[in-house]
């Protein structure tokens, strides 16, 4: 069984985190060919934190677990606070495997997605 | 004459700041033939201030301004502190066209964009 994580920082406005919680929908939609179960996490401020999202995935049954940040800037959530957590899940999970992805703001299609805010297709 | 400015939140990491910068520059070569300028601006922590970049271009001679937030979510930030800085600059110079588009986390290419970060094509 392989599994699809979406980290979000988190926020106090509710609104937010359901912001979150309507792009993983959305992303189950089109991901269900390739993972058979598509969630979020966050790092605080929301549920279910980051540790706790894994741990339901491993109990489910996940052998493969992708996790991607939902983050612009490779600030120290993206470059330290992840990666340790995902670290120690990993040594409590060794038959697991934990990836995690690039962060967002380092996908090579954020230029074009931006440019799409303003009207342009960019050229191929 | 018409420019673009992507607007950042800005960090006290100036390699956050730097990130911004490269993007603009990236996002500068795409856009040459829609836009005069291309630029960044920074909500805090880092400059050039929104109300300066805009001085900037309008001393340039713009006459439409396409503004960009960097944001993923629609917090106070992107729903109240940006449009007012922006609307205060429209009072100053009511010849020039400001155009606020909605923020990065509204883009419809979003969702996209994320399954390109784990290898999954979107289906057309």
């Amino acid at each position: 069984m392989k599994s699809l994580i979406l980290i979000a920082h988190g926020s106090r406005r509710e609104r937010s985190n359901e912001e979150i919680r309507d792009l993983t929908e959305s992303l189950r939609a089109e991901a269900r060919d390739r993972f058979d179960s598509v969630s979020c996490a966050f790092l605080e401020l929301a549920q279910p934190s980051i540790p706790d999202a894994i741990e339901l995935e491993t109990g489910k049954g996940a052998r493969k677990i992708v996790l991607v940040p939902y983050f612009l800037s490779e600030g120290d959530h993206v470059a330290h606070d992840i990666p340790s957590l995902i670290d120690s899940k990993r040594r409590h999970h060794p038959n697991v495997e934990l990836v995690l992805t690039p962060h967002l703001g380092a996908a090579p299609g954020m230029r074009d997605l931006l440019l799409s805010l303003v009207g342009i297709e960019p050229k191929k």
